[in-house]
């Protein structure tokens, strides 16, 4: 579906780092939505680049201005359309890379499927693209809250610093609370700490996003190839720089057997079966089981390096790049809302599909 | 989407486990490929139970009849149907757990989302589901060997058991020379082993799955939502009892630095663009760079023991299950034709769609 | 979507004339709609050939066989697979015509577009494909009855006999009293005689189907591009022989002024919303109003004479050929059922799809 | 697929008549078509009220914005979004229609089934939404042109007044000489009579707009449900007001004799296979045979009439209106460019698609 993402929540994106704008569509937004925009913007601005000292330094305002489907606070039923201005270019920061095929990036893969390239700023390969799934998400965010649905994600590893409180025992007004989005103060100081040697080295890092979605309905999810973990894998994986996806037990619980891996059911005493143990990560036969769901993505560490490194350009010509943009040492922490914003939409469209599946 | 997969080339599957059949609808089959019938049985026998002492004994022909779309041993353009005829159903094996939740199974989920279930040998949410896969996959990869594609899956952990041979050193010749499918003699009969040992003790165990896609060219994804890493996490995440996914670098990359991790590019002898490393896994920017791809699926140790479990009935009550049905102690060697096969519908997929990429 | 129709319940078809069987895939069933396969198989019965003098001798049994999806007499919410074995095969008739490119059939611009076709008995483009459309139909029906929504079709014009009877004057009951479908037994007669003639001559007639849906809730439709009108249309569009499409006013209020063709609203005793005229066909801004949906679908002549035609050949030879198969004189009656079907599909869909209009 | 048009070329569409913007994100655009702005712009204009003294005086710039998609005047590959602001409010005109149901209108069924709706100027359902349509056709107009394919609409009954040229003796340079849009001047005359007293009577009147695409390739179409056909059908039955379609011999070949209506082939002098009659309109078994494609869609007339007529309102009360916005007292000329716009979105996409057909 190219630049859509969802079945009936759709989100089509548009919009390159250097062009006019950002933008998009939110189709499929059910009537009666309550909307804070003020909200809207507080998750993008949790995106935006320029927070802190860990983060690159592009300053945008990254304001978004709703252009349709909400009248007087609540949703129409009609598409929302959105646009956020771009304006902070430094296009000749990039001048000369139009040429260059900058190692892991995707200026050589884009030439190769379009025959041609948009190279200021990355183009729509940018991370800048991630604004639109950030307003998709905050849109979701809204309906899911008047549900009593609760999506959180947070910084659960940057290089080898871990965090090992299990994502049940987390506190999420703690996430926000230091630039790396780790809650705990102890540990997203050394992680802070890590970040901003690597960055010193003109180096970057890689990290883990763990995500938690909490009080979710039972009964999410088509159950042959659209299981629910298919459709968080695929808007995970679809994030930039991501390359890793487990939920649940995850790796780990594969090199485990299953006495050990079963989720024992019973029931509570308000009668509600639940399961006392949730190595499924609230996932069994690809529904939600209505348990917390809980997955983690790994991301790179991203390949904008800022020392000097050897590759070709289109010419076929050994060349030497120093980048000279302003880029993330680390992606993780911006990458948290982008995690929580694709859960978001994912969630949503399982709950308006699951409306049909009964008479 | 369903029960479908694949946008241009798209399985649409059905069937229960102890319904008449399995079967299955793919459409968006180009014209032209030359169809060997006994090829795709070959691979419904790499998925059939019964192969081995390490496999379910449950012994089905798994005969594949095609009812359209081929004539003379050619596409035509027109959807090829299928049907796998259920032969061998021990439906009293299930009798009992008509009303039982097996812990970590999908009966409480269909339950919640459907209102009912079929609950003979697990109905739609059952392994045999995985049949339309592997036909819609040998069709697919017919397609794919015409164009010099090769894609091939192996076990490579088992347990605590893993491989160390890189994705790069193996012989695909070996896969199939055991019945654990890893191209080590010495390996595989560790894990044999284990899975014996496992199996004895009416437990199960989980695994590992690496895919090795070669030769694929460069183009392939939708850059913005639908990467090739997103549509290959799906596809394989949507197979029954998947946990986990990682491409190129993985989890492992996400620990560490940039600098490690880039894949420099230079000129080879014959002028082709190629990267001296492939943490990459042969994706840049979410398409395809030409090197192989490579990815993991983790599988969780199956939930199906034989041995008493303690849980609840749809009434709320406590009870015990044995499981006396056929089940496979580990599901990683019969998984491997599966990750092939929802391989191969992507990639082919993916070409299609990337043929509307330039005017 | 190719073989597919549908957004929610769909119905994946495939099948070929002469090849083994025909057959689709519904997906998207509501779980526990009540199914009466004979229903199914009435249905199939009134598309059948070979059911009077006026349609063709073609003699097949068209029994269903569902294989998946129904447990126990009710949808169970998995894909129902079904198939229809074909069985009457006189492929010798068609040998000429392997090589033959038909006046307007479908011969070559199979060839163009797939560089090969099935030429036995049109391969896919016989009218066999829409058995799979009166089964997905008919499931649909049984949904919408239950549902209290009522859905007929019926013949209104053969040649330059029309059926004088307004939509809404029509008694369903006599639909089925006579082998034309149209319910005046005057009108009928005349018509089965003009049929009668037309065939004795060697030659076809076109002719309308009429299709009136009652007690449809008000809200189905999308309201831009999928207006509920454009659903209709394009399902009726899809069917074989379908040249033209009219709902409510149709061609002959575009002549007409906006006094003449407003539909004034009024509250009746119950309190109800409803139109005083209807010529908008029960949908006003592509959305249903609850009041009765009607439209018209135009079928040609088809173009299978039973006498000498000239044409030419894949060489481009010029030869004669006299069709042997046999044929319809008429589709129009046998087409009635299809009409329905495509409604029924259409109608549950767009139900389904309502679901997701309001949080 | 709700505001989505389009299965490769999509466009998504969004805005309301009196909110900030128009616009959408045109996606599945190859790269490396070339786009001039200024046809972009001068096809709005075709589309855009107040041009002729018999169109709505509503006068506003329609000034579209590009947002990305495009480099140096050629698209990337990457979607398209733009937006054209709204400026001409005047929502007093509609402020006492806030609680009306205006007869005929999408008032009712909005409220119906969005529970809410945006009254200002008909909301989502005015035509202006249809501003986002022409400049998705004139983007796919661009790329057919390069491809060589021609398409044209023009006015060919208003009223009850008929162009009696037969659509392959149209001169396309003639349609816009007149604000008729009627390719001959003297017919245009007496339509523009027609509609200037029809509008000084405060009423409405409807028409029918035929167009004509020449020069497209054999081979498009999907030939079960998406026949090109039923493409076309449910691209123009989605705009605004339309309410029939037809193509080739339409209804009135329904009511002729196969053996009137078969087109012979035969191979011209260049070795091409033609038709030597085209009442197929260009496309067989649903596939285009490379003749011309020819149809025509009924508009009805518009609602909205400038005198007083009784309804009710969303409390049930009788109240008389009169509409003192600025309406079109005939849709039809101002329906060319969409039509076209349609047409050309449905051929691109078909083109697209078709690439796939073949390995």
């Amino acid at each position: 579906m190219n630049n859509s993402f969802g079945e009936i929540y759709r989100l089509t994106s548009f919009g390159e780092s250097h062009g006019p704008a950002i933008g998009g569509v939110i189709d499929g937004v059910p009537a009666g939505i309550k909307i804070d925009v003020d909200e809207i913007q507080a998750q993008l601005c949790r995106r935006r680049p320029g927070q802190s000292a860990i983060t690159t330094q592009r300053n945008e305002a990254d304001q978004v201005e709703l252009l349709s489907g909400v009248m007087e606070g609540t949703t129409t039923g009609c598409p929302i359309g959105f646009i956020v201005r771009n304006a902070d270019h430094h296009s000749s920061d990039y001048d000369e890379m139009k040429r260059a095929f900058r190692p892991s990036h995707a200026d050589y893969t884009y030439t190769e499927k379009y025959g041609l390239r948009d190279h200021r700023g990355g183009g729509r390969s940018s991370a800048r693209e991630t604004i639109a799934r950030v307003v998709g998400g905050a849109v979701a965010m809204q309906a899911l809250k008047q549900m009593g649905i609760q999506i959180f994600a947070y910084t659960s590893t940057v290089g080898n610093l871990n965090l090992a409180i299990p994502y049940d025992k987390i506190d999420p007004a703690l996430i926000d609370t230091n630039p790396v989005r780790c809650p705990s103060a102890r540990v997203a100081e050394a992680m802070e700490r890590l970040i901003t040697q690597v960055k010193n080295d003109g180096d970057t890092i890689g990290g883990i996003v763990t995500c938690v979605i909490k009080d979710c309905p039972a009964g999410l999810g088509q159950p042959a190839f659209d299981k629910l973990q298919a459709r968080l894998a695929s808007a995970m994986m679809g994030i930039n720089a991501a390359k890793a996806f487990e939920y649940g037990m995850g790796f780990d619980g594969c090199s485990r057997r299953g006495s050990d891996m079963i989720d024992p059911f019973y029931v509570d005493e308000s009668g509600k079966v639940i399961t006392s143990t949730n190595h499924s990560g609230g996932i069994q036969g690809g529904i939600s089981n209505g348990a917390d769901i809980y997955f983690r993505v790994g991301f790179k560490p991203v390949a904008t390096l800022l020392q000097e490194v050897k590759t070709i350009d289109s010419d076929h010509n050994e060349i030497t790049l120093k980048a000279r943009g302003r880029h993330d040492p680390c992606v993780v922490p911006r990458a948290v809302p982008v995690v929580e914003a694709m859960a978001a939409m994912t969630i949503l469209d399982m709950i308006l599909l699951n409306r049909a599946s009964k008479i």
